[in-house]
């Protein structure tokens, strides 16, 4: 156990996203927070607040200068945030010392941390999005692939009536086509710039606030809020919202595969299997576990993050935290879920042979529930209901199918091969795979 | 202390919400349970599945039929879900015993219980809706009112510099207007029916499963999913989230207002203040202090609903009852929460006096800020924001006013009534408040 | 779904613990706080802080009046909590009205409503203990009976090697062991009165608060804290870590049994199985489901109550309804889960034919680790570790049985037949099971 | 933001504890899991297991090797656990290779990570048993320095009566001397070895399990665990509720501290302040603000580690991650909380002046109480309370003072002196802080 395991070198391969990780960084923050900088100075500078010298000058520096996170350890834990200690090194770092003074000029310090924070969100919004299509893209195959593959449905833990693997992987994929969507509408209201100065309301500058902002997002390529949101924490909450769920929809597609991995089915197999260090058999479904363990741990983070919500006044210090600390893991934890789930899905192989066996299992009691349609047209549904229910009875007791339980007792004429094909008791299952498949491509399903 | 409060006759004049509550009892359940099966016959009858008569009937009989939620309660417990014991009751009641059989015809108890659940959050949804807008609109109004009524701005605990009332308020609305767009866009996602047999496959429905679907939606007026979503629970999470972060953004409003209406500033009043038990003097702020409450309170719920995303296999008895545990508290909450913000809203009352009091506090150095902008313009930057530095030290200490101090100091020709004015230093506040008043009146702000 | 299951007529049989939730009623409370009143004016006659008549009259009066909470429903909304309106109706229902006002004489709401919960607290400690106990000795004897039932451990989802079913149950068992005795280290800091008055200081009572708080703690039959505890919550919130801790507990259980009970093994049955609303041959494992469901709930509910940790000042209001709101239901969710589990552990029933399939499966490769370890003792480890991998790959791509394999390849002179003797394979399992047996019987393990 | 703050150069000065980091690694992890190793041959070569030599061996190498934690991330991500790389990586490094075999003899990864991270936990618990030492005779001191230094308390936001600062300081200790009980309390229980082999049965040591489970705890100073524990996750969550609660309780003093030194009130002053980016004068509380943050933090990160109890079978891939996901930030924050909160206790300097400003705010009605139960003595109750609520309206409206208003309207013979005398109204206040200074230094208060 390190303090976190997505930055242990020993645990990384497991629960790092390297393109993740290199924006959740010292460093990628720093970078940021000078582009926000530069970016501010220069749409001052257009304003006319600030000399139009000093403001090329701090925006040039700004995509140049690198600063060494160490060094501001004092000076942000004296403050509470780094900005204080990057505006005293940035200004020392300028090749022209004189343009100092110009530099966040009206700013506070979440104007710069927030903007930062968005300017990598919107890189992380796109990691996402092309992961996410790249695994509704594998799905839609899979699921096309397997739509008429029979397995047992289980509900509750218990099998239950045929479907297909296809159907399977679309009800996986379905949510996520809709969590694509989410994400589309959550990205403009998320990905904008944050300016408001010291309490929100731009008083610094001059009455050219509003311009200022404008010019600092069009630099930046980000979007104008109707106000200042320094103090409104809900886009970055809703992308936490967006993550957790996203991390639940896997952690389901992991616990499936696990459920199906277990060696007493041994219907599926997914991702590089683990060695165990004592057992010369066994082999971990580790991906899957990951996937499921993601998914039971987002919730709790996300529950941290949801209390920044309540952010009192104008600026809230303990509020403000409860960012810093659950959403990079909870971001985290999605991003390699959505690595982790890629894997699965592109190496599952399911045993055909194996996935039959629940059928003939306990003398094909997954079928009652068709015998008991079929028999209702032949007689008043509760007795058809009760028949079947009591040839169940028989079958389980005495191991003798179900089958020929029911063919002795009911002279009704049935089509016996039929009701006990798997495929034929398989509804709509096939149907739902290939609409899947047609809306992963894009198709209309 | 009740098992519930809200369920609590004594505490229910706090934490009820009579509205919501009003769905969420068992004879609600049962009415909209009915409502599907009836929908679901006549969807069966129109597709040649049951006979016509008894799809009328059992129809007919679903609008009239009332079931007693306390005999179900054996039954309940024995499955786990009350669906069959619902439907064995639903049959004794119909006036025509020979089409019971005809009810609930391939269903199975998800498709009652969730295509319930989806009707009631129908309603829901448009007491949100109403609700938040008249709230809005209320917020609006305030803004609009006070768009000028200057007051501290609080950052961290700290005054800051000045801001204005209206300010805000805006800020309390402005995540309002958005959340409002996010109801509309999870709505279509949330509001359709649940029919997919005992594994999701509609197999008993004689490859008529779609059909009956449509048709059950269309008489319900819900929507058609892209196939049954058994195992999908993304859009109730998706309005869980959507609750937990309206309660947030409600407790932020209660936090600022109970902030303000502490004795040692009572800046503001709101609500009907409640007595002590013993103190004479007070006049505790229990509907700020509620919102507070409801906003810290929801995020563990909406923790708790999430880890109803892991819904293994085709149906997971323990994950669906996470939303049974969570989705009505959490939604009772956020409904609670615009019934007090409402109340808050309309009764908010500024002391103008009190509100001014900080700008003076401290020797002025609120203005410390502005001075330190305005001396910039005739000295080095540096120097300037030295200079005020220590004048606030010197105000601090000695309690001299810091413009005498600075006035002692600097013979830079500044218009110094100017420079401690409050509302000369509120910035764009006013025009954030009458943007945010045009926003909720409709307008392009 | 209702507001609250545990309140609902129709889920009250799964969710509701009848004896819990009497202790958690309006009617319960107001009775514990008439009680409290009543010790309070008894121990201020005998202090001499109120006349000794007024102390009987009230001490009397409390234990005989009844207050309606629905009388009391406008008032508590008013003040944030029932007791000025509660005061004021216990005055009015005095036979002797002259001695109301030294009713609550020096008192604020906090004392009354705390120690009317402590006072009900203090049974439901009891109420855990003796069902604790309970099941300890029922799962007790289940692991004496079943010390050498052999089925296979699994270890993440794959069979690992032999162990036993009493093994199994003792592992379900030894925590909740540790968890009676944490029950009696947090009884005596949480059964305490509570009194301190409007500010925790006891100014109101002349110098006589601590013999007035002893006084009344012993006519409660409660301890007496070392100061006033209104804003210190770490008593109530260690009782729900237990109580969470014991779901969890509970939790496991239920998930052992619902993964031996699914129907692909079908290895043990417990408690009354569930219906299907449409599949007449499926036994839904309820009562498992239900402790799975209540342990995976547990953990949001106590991240709500922690919450009220952050007690602000000498009272906060925000804070304080923390606790009602996740309180009460986290503490039913542990009383239920300990019926729900004595009803399981009452009546599991292993197929112990069943519990052998996994050994034979896969060609028996279960043995493999007990295989390399005899083997080791004839050539060194690692070649032994190599050969059982190797036959272990043949035995499952051939299907023949891993001894058959083995025995073919290896003529160390090994005893086969004990090699592949699940029991001889199972270890101390059966040693632990009597261990957990004894201590079970308070016996020194 | 980085991935984890906890971990990056740049916010560590604020969210490092450097005690606890140097325990948390991957470093510190190999170390101990070497150790672990260690002990297992020593206790395995005196029961005769495996060769005095090799044991011997392996013990000494155990000490001296040191092992890359980088080269084992590969091997970790492919099991899911570190421990068949770490072998493996281990007997590479043994100077004689011939022993490797006997390194991990019938063990199994649970065992070795389990009884590294109990090794490590077993320093986690020294220092917080230090800390929470050092802090309880700061607070003790402070309490008993300041026993009689008056100031308004609190409740529900509002100005209720006079308290002392001593007496809130020991609201913030009486907690932390209860939580040093409970720390000694779950010490024994979370100390032990673990060990158990693939099934938790020891199956691979040949009946001599329980000998050599009791050797290797010996040789590393830990206990006995009844049976092994690989299941049973409640001593490492009773942990995490520890740390939680302390960060509560650490978290309440914060909350208080930032309270009183909101410029508004500047009562208190603790801890350096940090400087704002723009606002010259601004000094936040960054301490008080952290140890809020880290309070708010703490359940999030609970309700996470607590699903980790429903481990499933005999080992739970997805449910342990749980652990590790979450235990390790957790134990960190209430390091870092008591890190934090014993520099505030150390600087903590109140303002006597600023915290008398209450009692003569608003006319002065905080001494209303005092006031009703002094005419009390007059006439009957309910007159004196309606006569001084009266007079409070009266003063608050014109702003004449209470006691000038209660003086004329009254002809008691009252001591109007001691009755607005803030400490003769501050009841026990003084008292309870030095009782608390009194069990802080370990006597009997």
């Amino acid at each position: 156990m390190a303090t976190s395991v997505f930055d242990s070198p020993m645990w990384g391969g497991q629960y790092r996203d390297p393109d993740l990780a290199q924006l959740f960084t010292d460093s990628a923050d720093l970078r940021a927070m000078l582009l926000a900088e530069g970016a501010l100075a220069l749409a001052q500078g257009d304003a006319g607040l600030i000399p139009k010298d000093a403001a090329t000058g701090i925006h040039r520096a700004a995509m140049t200068v690198a600063l060494d996170p160490a060094a501001l350890a004092a000076g942000t834990a004296a403050a509470g945030v780094p900005v204080p200690a990057f505006v005293a090194a940035f200004r020392k770092a300028l090749p022209d010392r004189s343009i100092g003074p110009w530099i966040h000029f009206g700013a506070t310090s979440q104007d710069i941390m927030d903007t930062s924070l968005v300017l990598r969100l919107r890189r992380v919004v796109e990691i996402y999005d092309e992961r996410l299509s790249a695994l509704i893209a594998t799905l839609g195959n899979l699921a096309e692939a397997e739509a008429e593959t029979v397995m047992a449905a289980r509900t509750r833990g218990q099998n239950a009536t045929p479907t297909t693997l296809g159907a399977r992987v679309a009800a996986w994929g379905m949510p996520l086509l809709r969590h694509r969507a989410r994400l589309a509408e959550l990205r403009p209201r998320l990905l904008v710039v944050s300016l408001g100065g010291a309490s929100g309301t731009l008083a610094a500058m001059d009455g050219k606030g509003p311009e200022v902002a404008a010019g600092m997002a069009k630099a930046l390529g980000l979007g104008v809020p109707d106000m200042p949101w320094h103090s409104a924490r809900d886009t970055l909450v809703e992308l936490g919202n967006w993550a957790a769920m996203l991390a639940g929809m896997l952690g389901k597609m992991g616990a499936d595969i696990l459920f199906q991995s277990q060696s007493d089915l041994a219907e599926l197999r997914a991702g590089a299997a683990g060695g165990s260090s004592t057992m010369p058999h066994k082999q971990n479904p580790v991906g899957a576990e990951l996937l499921v363990q993601l998914g039971r741990a987002a919730p709790a983070q996300l529950a941290g993050l949801h209390q920044a919500m309540i952010f009192e006044n104008e600026r809230d210090g303990a509020a403000w935290g409860q960012e810093w600390l659950t959403l990079p893991p909870l971001l985290t934890l999605a991003g390699r879920g959505l690595l982790s789930a890629q894997d699965l899905a592109s190496t599952l192989v399911p045993d055909r042979v194996a996935m039959t066996r629940p059928f003939a299992a306990h003398g094909g009691v997954m079928f009652a529930e068709a015998c008991s349609f079929a028999l209702a047209a032949h007689m008043p549904r509760p007795e058809a209901q009760a028949m079947v229910k009591t040839a169940c009875a028989t079958a389980l007791d005495t191991g003798r199918p179900l089958r020929e339980v029911l063919e002795a007792e009911c002279d009704a004429p049935l089509d016996w091969e039929a009701l006990f094909d798997p495929l034929k008791n398989a509804g709509e299952a096939p149907r739902f795979a290939r609409r899947f498949a047609a809306l992963a491509r894009g198709e209309d399903g």
